[in-house]
């Protein structure tokens, strides 16, 4: 069912099923190839356009009776007449007509970044692109006719735009990487495919950023979108190749109450990930596509194209746990412990060496300090001990003081010194597998 | 089933079900959390140690009566003593203890590019933790017992190798980044939390690298695995961030028959993604498990985790396609096409018209690259269409001579010109969906 027809990875695409775009943008496009998504890619060299033989040899192995839908991304950074901009595929697809293939082509141009175009020239076709894949893999899959598969993809690509930002410019294999974005600079309405954008800006906040970014995607003046107050939308925020997954949930955090209280719109969901990149750009860019019940039932499917979030089938809501509370006493910090009206005479004791203990260890703080420059907070807890041991020490039971003492130093040493943990070669990171159900 | 204890993302990540690691290392290992996987992850802020008391909190939200595995991967950059490395985790678990809960703790320190380590001191645990995860993970939800899961997790910790390097440092938000790695050096042995590698270098070709690498893991002085001749293992190509899957991909071009011709070892599977990460450092890590049947069935046994390369169930040999031949005679190049012995009239006007056109164009060759001047190959295939048509152009039949000379151009652009695509704005990439069967 699956072909990968690329040039430059095929041997390693095959061999180990480990598909690959080889033109730059992976994961897109070869890891949404599966049942589900796509059925073959056709990619060159990087960013470079794969020949209409190349395409007409996908076409052939891959089609059936019922047909075969080509979807195009479309580059178009100078003002082209659509004919030139669909040529090769466009040729190959009138070829394969007339060698009796049932053909159809969509053409995907989502940039929200430059000004409308005019007459018949085509906007660029990013990361929406791939929103398009998953709406058309699933009603390929659902076994609708060729014309209906059409129409969905054709409705898909009019609903759904973007913009993206870039924080480098990509390093093309063999080249000079271009130097024209400065340390502090930013870059708005990529490309990418390394050339220039719409506009150089001086870097800005993310919250600064995803506010521009989404008042041009959804801007009532140039309608790129039918996206109204009141509307709904699933909302993708895609990695450029060097972003961490973290600053594209920083942006998700960002976007998501923009969208409902600015724009009045429902977010129905949210992918994250570096599923279209620019080879190692930092930067990312954000694509809203309107949903109704039949996007979202098309995005829902499940699908085994590898690069598609897995997790991400159907909308569900935040699980909501308990987390038991310890059967020590040491967290009920808000409670008043009711001290002994008098200690006895071993209290009175242990009172008096955890006073003098952690009185001597404060006096120390600035040879601790010193020991370890790198630790903002030389007392380790002591003073914070000391405030326990007046609230809620029992410390007529030295056993369980000791506890107490234990507890306190867990729960002040892990909020504030987190560096010392560092420099004492403390495990950085703890992974839990539990067995069982609760 | 699934919970995430994380600090810095928590709300987003419970919130949009797309849950990310908060520690810097994305998408591990929040993205690891699912059925068949893990059951919580505890992070902190970015590189930092979670404190005890959020370790406790996870183990008493996920831990039913079967008890509860704990997976470690240690940094020990300095030589400390064994106790002094699990101090958090180990308390975590003694205190889980004694509430009740059954615990178990794994630790893996899978790192081989530091020397041996000396008495009691561990090994960094890097990207081979993922594999550990997948093997525990799926001994879990086989049913075993807290006890062989624990077993099969101390085996696979003890048979798992891996090395990285670097060609650049990580950038930790609110940090300048280190400037300790020239533009044209990499570095050896490095460690996910920013610290120095084991050495600089001048930065060498991917073949270099993976011998290197390779050499250091399998190394018998060391003997770091027990891998040796007539062994099988799987491979483990990471990104660290900011490397595309491209070069991923080309590592294991290398790696494979590397394994296989020099150390006479089988590869059972290839798995190629970024699953641990240091933020957006460029760079890679190949990691080396020693496998058995028991451990594939592991790694193939199916997992909802998000990050986990969805498509890499089993051992699936390579798909050969029979991509069909055109009805065309066009690409029928090796067959000698027996030209009529006498022209017709109409015939040799359009032999005649052919040949002056293509001269008028191989005349014009300077004037198209001084046009075009990224274009090479100034010609178009001008001159391919004189031997075609001496070959195989019925010029009897204009019509299908036409059709041909499309066909050469076609053959001929497609295979020099892509940069000629470029600069004329042709669509960049052609994807296809199939419908039926074939």
């Amino acid at each position: 069912m699956t072909v990968y027809c690329m040039d430059l990875l095929h041997t390693m695409a095959s061999s180990y099923r480990n598909p690959c775009g080889g033109s730059g943008h992976e994961p897109a496009h070869a890891r949404f190839v599966g049942p589900g998504m796509l059925t073959a890619v056709v990619s060159r060299d990087v960013f470079a356009s794969p020949p209409v033989d190349s395409i007409l040899a996908a076409i052939r192995a891959v089609t059936g009776p019922l047909g075969c839908l080509l979807i195009v991304k479309v580059l178009s950074l100078f003002i082209s007449s659509y004919p030139g901009d669909r040529l090769n595929f466009g040729l190959a697809a009138e070829q394969a007509k007339s060698e009796g293939y049932k053909m159809q082509m969509v053409i995907v141009g989502d940039d929200c970044a430059l000004p409308p175009a005019r007459g018949i020239a085509g906007r660029r076709g990013l990361a929406g692109t791939i929103l398009v894949h998953k709406v058309v893999g699933a009603a390929a899959d659902a076994g609708l006719s060729l014309a209906a598969v059409a129409a969905e993809a054709k409705h898909a690509s009019e609903v759904v735009g973007m913009m993206g930002v870039a924080l480098s410019v990509c390093t093309l294999p063999g080249q000079v990487t271009s130097d024209r974005l400065g340390p502090r600079q930013m870059e708005l309405g990529l490309g990418i495919h390394g050339e220039p954008s719409v506009a150089v800006v001086e870097l800005q906040s993310v919250d600064v950023v995803v506010e521009h970014v989404l008042k041009q995607i959804l801007s009532q003046e140039t309608q790129y979108l039918p996206i109204t107050r009141g509307c709904s939308v699933v909302l993708l925020v895609n990695g450029l190749g060097a972003t961490p997954i973290m600053e594209l949930m920083i942006t998700v955090r960002k976007a998501v109450p923009e969208l409902q209280l600015v724009y009045g719109i429902a977010v129905d969901r949210v992918y994250t990930g570096t599923l279209m990149t620019s080879l190692d750009m930092a930067g990312l860019s954000i694509t809203i596509m309107k949903s109704d019940d039949s996007i979202l039932k098309r995005l829902d499917a499940p699908t085994k194209a590898l690069a598609w979030p897995v997790g991400s089938e159907g909308n569900r809501p935040p699980a909501k746990f308990r987390v038991p509370l310890p059967p020590s006493p040491s967290i009920k910090d808000d409670e008043i412990f009711a001290p002994s009206q008098e200690l006895s005479k071993q209290g009175c004791i242990l009172e008096a060496a955890i006073e003098a203990s952690a009185t001597a260890i404060i006096n120390l703080k600035d040879s601790l300090n010193e020991w370890d420059s790198k630790v903002g907070d030389g007392d380790c807890g002591t003073t914070v001990i000391l405030e326990d041991m007046k609230k809620h020490y029992p410390m007529d039971d030295a056993a369980r003081t000791i506890n107490e003492i234990g507890a306190t130093i867990r729960r002040v040493m892990g909020g504030t010194s987190g560096i010392l943990y560092d420099n004492l070669c403390f495990p950085k990171d703890v992974l839990i597998v539990s067995r069982g159900n609760r």
